[in-house]
Parts: structure tokens; sequence; C-alpha cells
């Protein structure tokens, strides 16, 4: 399974692909998508337009995202959602299915606990994809919800695999 | 010059297309968009694509939306955030100049007050576009912004006017 992380951002939206085949995760890219452009409708273009593009080349199965993290900071949340909406929009006009997490799940999948600090989640994804090189810290946001994405699909399957044993009993 | 206006939400994003043509402003169209689907992405799409096939059927020359309302509430913020970007996507997909005006920019134009109800809004914009049907509230929103939008451009085309008057002095 190929997926697909984001990590929305007005200026820089992080993006990276992995396959995750069973237990084996690979590298395939990772990369930045640039907010250019003179104005707000512009900017959107250019981040929807960019990512059509890595989901054109990389032709993912499915995309990761995290659940904003909503807060006090009201024209900040509308910035990233109006970032975030033509990325989830991007992901649906290629009927890719979307896992959200909350920040926490992906902290804790990654590094092991919900508090972890920026550098740690950076350090755990080169960890997990050695020798890779990275765009950026937005790209190894983007990563990181991707490998969440990866052991949680996992999880999942291997909790359907025990159910149809259950089942079958 | 044929203008649309776009008032954005997620489950519902009210539109309106009006003609302004000098002093004379004539109704085009107006309506919904349902935000339908399942999960989040889903209902961006159907957004999209319903304000998509909008700007295809009455082909307008420029768009006009409201600048959101910042407050306190996050999650409200992220959410109109993303219809919002999704908005401003299909306009620039068109090659669309968009005007934002700020809510009480909307008000005073329209009612004389930057402090008006809302019914006080639909009720000036049903007397500025007499006998048009207006789909819902928030195609009367639409309808506002598209003629806020009109009563600004003819300013600031009297402006250029006077301007190029006073140069040619």
């Amino acid at each position: 399974m190929r997926i697909l992380g984001i990590d929305p951002g007005l200026r820089t939206l992080g993006w990276g692909v992995i396959e995750a085949d069973g237990g084996r995760i690979g590298h395939l890219a990772n990369g930045l998508c640039h907010g250019a452009g003179e104005t707000l409708a512009e900017r959107l273009l250019a981040l929807y337009r960019g990512l059509r593009v890595v989901i054109e080349t990389h032709a993912p199965d499915c995309a990761a995202i995290e659940q904003t993290f909503v807060n006090r900071d009201g024209a900040g949340s509308l910035k990233l959602g109006q970032a975030r909406g033509v990325a989830l929009l991007a992901a649906a006009e290629s009927r890719l299915p979307v896992g959200e997490y909350a920040p926490n799940t992906v902290k804790k999948t990654i590094v092991g606990t919900g508090h972890a600090a920026k550098r740690q989640i950076d350090h755990m994804v080169r960890l997990q994809l050695p020798g890779v090189q990275i765009a950026g810290p937005d790209a190894a946001d983007a990563l990181a919800v991707a490998l969440c994405h990866a052991h949680h699909g996992k999880a999942g399957a291997r909790l359907a695999a025990a159910l149809a044993r259950a089942g079958a009993r």
C-alpha cells in the first residue's frame, strides 16, 4: 500500500510518500509544495496544483493528514483550514481515502509518547527511514503521519484477521 | 461586469450572480451548493464541484467573498476555512479576480451601518433586487457581498476616471 502523508500549510505544504508492504516500510519520495502567488486564491491554487502533480507522479493508494490542533488563534486556524481544504480536495479528486490522525496519535505512534518534541519526531522518522534525504521539517511531519497511517493500517489489518479467525472457530 | 458573490460554509455554500452595468444592477441567478458526503474530503469535493458548475454556467468576470470573521471558535474557523479554501480555489482556477470585504464593509455598503442584523441585510438585498426569488439566507448573504463589490467597483471606476481627468488637465 502506497501512502501519501500531508502536512498542510499556506506557505509550505509538506508531503511524503511511503510504501508499506506487510511489516516492511520503504520511502518513495518527499518534498514541499510552495504557496506562491500574490493573492490568497493564487497561493491556494499553487498548493493545490503542486499536490495534484505529487499525486499523479507517485500514484498513492491512500492519504493521511493530521487532525488540526485547534487553538485560540482563530486567524491561524482559518489560514491552516484553507490550505487543509485544498489538500483534502486534491486527495478526494483522486478518490484517495484519507486517514485523519490527532497530533498526539501521530507522536505516540512514532515516538511512543503523545508529548514528543518536534525534533524527536524528526529523529524517529529518520531512524525508520534510514538514509532518506528529507526536504524540511514540514516534509518530516508529512512522513510521520504517513508512517502513523501505515502502523495503524497494519494494526487494523491484524485486528480484522484476528476477528476473522475468531469468527471461523 | 458580472459578479459572483460567495458565502462559504461546509454544509451550505451560498452563491449569487449579478450584472453591474454602470449604475444599473441586475440579478442573474442565486442558489446553494451542498457539502454532501460522508467524509470531510467528499464534502469539500461536492462544494468545489458545485461551485465550478456555477462558474461554468454563469461565466462571471470576478468574484467577491467576505473576509472571515475570526473569533475564538477555533473549530468553527477551521471548518469555515476549509470551505473558503476550496471556494477561492474554484475562483482562481477560472482566473477570476477575487474581491474580499470585511463583514462590516458589506453591512455598511448594503444597509448603511456596520452593525446591521442579518434580516436587515436580507431586506435590503430584496429591495435592491426586486422580485428576485432567493434560495435561502446563505444565498442572500452571497448576493449582498456581490452587491458590495458592485458598489465598490463603481466607486473605484469613478475614482480612476476622476484621476484620469485630473491627469489630463
